[in-house]
Order: structure tokens, then C-alpha cells, then sequence
């Protein structure tokens, strides 16, 4: 992270997600590195190290990128999750580390649009710097179910199941609300696709 | 989740961790079942569905079992991932769901505190509620060299390098001064052993 160019208060606009992806399988290498290279991040900026990679840009271009690498990654009878971290307006971030460009571009929704498969979500949201942030984390829950998602109430978390389109349709629409209510937020999210535990 | 317990109003010393575990091998179902079922879980409450788990109870209890669930899962050449989240009084959390008692007992401390591997982990810190909480934020990341870690700052996290248990006792100490300032917060953490990518 480029500390010289630390702004010492989180803009809107730089959003980024921090994200990892977990095929249960023992090829799982190629599936990975084949996911992130079949991703379009010409309007993202991007780097990897052992644990995670980073996307940083305009909110729908970030949102573009992190759908297209799950849609990219998913395979058939491969159980997998992607743990990730959706995030804006934080104090301590910097005016670095950015694409040429915030506008929206969204280069890899024409390749993805069309994928539909079932995956399970869970979430949690964090608005920070309020003392009244639990208003808007009971809206985000009330939210799942007008976006066509079955809604479950878990200890620390939402979860949520749906067709994969409806939950990154779903996500992106809480960043959105929650740019409006809090100067700065988080959300945590881990998409899970074909696992084998029935319920 | 006990509905009808929902207390609207989180207590302190009523917490838990909501985690996951991602053996990326083929043979991932009796790995993870395996060390679930090594786990001894006598000190805390316990529930699974496809996507996670959470242990609730006392502090030190559920961190000793989602410690012993990590270095009961390990195996050499595995590379696995545990993603978790800590956290302690959410307003909107119950007073259900709970082990007989929130008494330290640390059931398996004996069996695992003398197994020692490197691991990667990246963590970030949510103190809700307040307007002051970036000072708690920073005073965590100096906390991990005085733990014998290693620190980077990422985007969006903090990644700190080193044995297990200097982790894991890193990761309590942080609860432990979170709990101090901030009525609720959320701690997640991701725990990556065994990563083949050379950095």
C-alpha cells in the first residue's frame, strides 16, 4: 500500500473488495489462476499475494470483476467458496492503488450475464462511525427478499440462497444503500456453490 | 436462531465465532467432519449448516475450540483455509444458544497447545457503535509485533505471519481489548496453512 499518498480520510467513490477463492479440490490451482485470468480487470486495479486478491475502482466496475471470477471459476460437481470483503469510505485508505478510471464500465457483464446456477450467501454488514447502524442492517435484511432471495436469520450473519445473478444483484444494491447511511462500511460475504451437505 | 429469547440488547460475555473451513482437496468431506468431530465442543454451543459453523459461549472457550478445530484439521502438504469472525454484543443477539456455563474450561487446551505450524492470516477489526474507532484499529496492528508476528498492511486488512499459536493468542488478545472499548464488535479472520504460492 502506497503509504505516501495515505489521504487520512476515506473517500466515496474508491470502493474495493479483498476476496479469496476456495475450490475443495486438488486441482485447485488451475482453477483459480484460470478464474483470474479469464477475468476482465481493465477496470479494477488488482493485486494477489498468498491469502487473497484485491480489486479496487469505481463500486460497479469492482462488482463486475468479483461476479465475473466466481462466474469464471464455477464448474460443475466442484464444491467451492469465495470469501470476500465489499468496502468504502474508510479513513485510513489512500488515493492510490486506482484504475485509470472510476465510471462505470463493467467490461465482463456481457460474458456473464447469462450464467445462472444456485448458490447459498451468507453476509454481514458493518456501518461504522454511527451509533445507529442497526436500522440499516434490518432494511439490508428486508432488501433479500424483494431481490427473489429465500432469507435465513443466522447468528452473526444473513444468510441467504438464490440464483447466483439475484445475490450479486443483491450485494451491489446494500453497498449502494449503505454508501447513503455510513461514511464508511464493510461487507463480508462467502458464496458457496455445490456443496454436497444437504440441509 | 430462539426468536422469542431476542433480548435487543447484546451482552458482554456472550460470545462466538461463525466459521468455515476449506480443505482445497478432493477428500475435503472427512476432513472437515473429521476435525469437527476431534473438536471437543463440551464448552460451548454448536450448530452446522452448509455453509458454516458457530460455536457460542465464553470468550475463552470458543476460541479454544475453533483453535483446536484449526490444529485438529491441519495435515502436512494440505493447503486449507479457516475463514471466522469473532464477535460479542450485537444488539440484535440473544440470550439463547448458549453452553451450560461461560466458565473458562479450555477443554482442549492440553491436546493442542504444544502443536506448532507457520500459517498466513489477514484479519479486520469492526468496533461498532462509535465514532472513535480507528485508534482501537491501530493499537491492534501494533499488538501483533508484541505477539512475535510478523506485519503487513494490506488494503481492506492486516496480514500478520507466524506460528499457530502465536496467532491464535494474538487473535484472543485483540477480543479481549475490543471488548474493553467498543459494547459490540466483529472481529473476521481468514487463516490460510500450506499456501503453495511463493511470495
Amino acid at each position: 500500500m502506497s503509504k505516501q499518498m495515505q489521504c487520512h480520510g476515506g473517500q466515496m467513490g474508491i470502493f474495493g473488495c479483498r476476496f479469496s477463492l476456495y475450490p475443495m479440490d486438488s486441482d485447485f490451482v488451475p482453477i483459480i489462476l484460470g478464474a483470474l485470468e479469464k477475468t476482465d480487470t481493465s477496470a479494477v486495479w488488482s493485486a494477489s499475494d498468498a491469502l487473497s486478491t484485491v480489486y479496487r475502482g469505481g463500486l460497479d466496475n469492482v462488482v463486475d470483476a468479483v461476479a465475473a471470477l466466481l462466474l469464471n471459476a464455477w464448474r460443475e460437481d466442484c464444491h467451492m467458496a469465495l470469501e470476500g470483503q465489499f468496502s468504502e469510505g474508510c479513513p485510513g485508505d489512500v488515493t492510490a492503488d486506482l484504475p485509470k478510471s472510476l465510471d462505470p464500465s463493467c467490461p465482463n457483464r456481457e460474458s456473464i450475464g447469462e450464467i445462472h446456477f444456485p448458490v447459498s450467501c451468507k453476509l454481514a454488514l458493518y456501518p461504522m462511525g454511527t451509533k445507529d447502524y442497526m436500522p440499516l442492517i434490518m432494511q439490508v435484511k428486508d432488501m433479500a427478499e424483494e431481490h427473489g432471495l429465500r432469507l435465513n436469520h443466522i447468528h452473526y450473519a444473513t444468510r441467504v440462497d438464490g440464483d447466483v445473478q439475484q445475490v450479486f444483484s443483491y450485494l451491489e444494491a446494500v453497498c449502494k444503500l449503505s454508501r447513503e447511511h455510513a461514511s464508511h462500511y464493510a461487507l463480508h460475504f462467502t458464496i458457496s456453490m455445490n456443496s454436497p451437505t444437504e440441509e
